[in-house]
């Protein structure tokens, strides 16, 4: 049981995970942390915080369990401040899409005081944002990376994994960087080429949009994604995002080689490949 | 009201075609035609068809109104045989992806009997196929695009237009070529997209198949569909599509080269553009 979980940003993902804390009772008192006092009124009130502050060292006082839920960039630019704040048995994690950078910057600056860091990537979400947007059972079959380090202390890792659990999520253990490498491929990667999906369309063929069916719209969904949150994913995992565009630009230049061609059996044989591993994922 | 309705093809299009006309009450007979009789066997026992056939002449004899269900090679092939075959008032469409090439074909192949053809491509579907895929209410609510020709009758066009709007649908006209532009851009390109995707991701990086959320599921559940109906699409859209691609190409290098470039600012201007984009599509 924790004591006094704060959780710092209240949005989609920190709302889902006090929504989801509540419910399952994990926590005696839920603190919510954020920039404007007015966005944490509704967590407030509809009794899912016990208490709300845009003062993170207040917020962070006394709290044994802290979930840093902002954006990669604002949650590695937090940590130096978090790391004042937290009492020194606090457990801490972050919801942050990548990991590297952050695990990174949490070691730097928890290392001199000891405490206990282990990063998270709930993988569930919504092209939405925002309180209004939380859901209680956002992590309830959902995958939760766990990324620990050489240097993780096993109660930490132990500790945040047994959390993600009592909230019905399933963890994977990864490193930061393999992690990195996965997300760019199943998560960053699509939303990309789904941006990019959306540019070419809107910009070649945009009467086309008229027409535009189920497929189009489940293809380019998460191309409404948020616009600060996205900027700040794809810069901080330029690198491995740069392996998976040219993986998959090498699998497009294949299929368009296959349909140039002509070649109907060699086509089909791609197509069968594709849909069977597709199927497999379900 | 039709007298006689004959589908060529009941699987998951025709199958649907035949329910939806079925509970509409738009024919008073429907007469479905197939390659197997087995195939054709459960449309007949709920009732849904009146009359199967193996026999495309009996099938079409004394039909007022055909509707060819069947991949978009397949209905190319099968043009000369329906001309020889329906009966000199009869009005035939198709449900064919692509246009350009059935619809000249079936000029060529009508215009010495005087047959009244326009071609149709209902946007609805699935990854699904095969007549236990059918549902009554696949046009409620789809758009469907009808390709009249210069050489087209006007009663064909209508009484077309009127076919698909007693099942539900909602008609867009246009010529066949800006039809097969169209559905390169919000229909072949994602398509070939998602199976790109996929065949990245499951041979760059197939261990991240295990965390992939529901963003990738999303985005390339439309890889799993018909491999036979697909190769065809591809093969006879190769031109539009190519200008689909190449559009798309150029999207992708833009976005990546803004992740690369570092400037947050132009890159966020990129993605708050493309979500609106995507938002306006709802």
């Amino acid at each position: 049981m924790i004591e006094r979980l704060a959780i710092v940003g209240v949005g989609l993902l920190g709302g889902s995970v006090a929504q989801a804390a509540r419910r399952q009772g994990v926590a005696r008192r839920i603190v919510g942390i954020g920039r404007s006092r007015e966005r944490l009124t509704p967590a407030v009130a509809d009794g899912t915080l016990d208490h709300a502050t845009t003062d993170l060292a207040e917020g962070l006082a006394s709290a044994d369990f802290v979930v840093l839920a902002a954006t990669v960039g604002a949650i590695a630019a937090m940590l130096p401040a978090v790391a004042r704040a937290a009492g020194a048995e606090a457990v801490i994690t972050d919801v942050g899409s990548t990991k590297r950078n952050i695990v990174r910057a949490a070691e730097r600056t928890v290392a001199d005081r000891g405490l206990l860091f282990v990063g998270s990537h709930p993988m569930a979400g919504s092209e939405k944002s925002g309180y209004a947007a939380a859901q209680p059972d956002l992590f309830r079959g959902a995958t939760v990376v766990v990324t620990p380090t050489e240097s993780t202390a096993p109660v930490a890792e132990k500790r945040v994994t047994g959390f993600w659990e009592a909230l019905g999520a399933r963890v994977v253990v990864l490193d930061p960087e393999a992690h990195d490498r996965a997300v760019a491929a199943v998560s960053h990667l699509p939303h990309l080429v789904a941006m990019a999906l959306v540019e070419a369309v809107g910009r070649f063929e945009p009467a086309a949009l008229d027409v535009a069916a189920r497929g189009f719209r489940d293809t380019t969904r998460i191309a409404a994604a948020d616009v600060a949150v996205w900027g700040e994913i794809f810069a901080a995992n330029r690198d491995a995002l740069a392996g998976s565009v040219a993986a998959f630009r090498r699998a497009l230049d294949e299929l368009q080689r296959l349909i140039e061609s002509g070649d109907a059996a060699a086509l089909g044989a791609a197509l069968g490949r594709i849909k069977a591993a597709r199927e497999a994922l379900s």
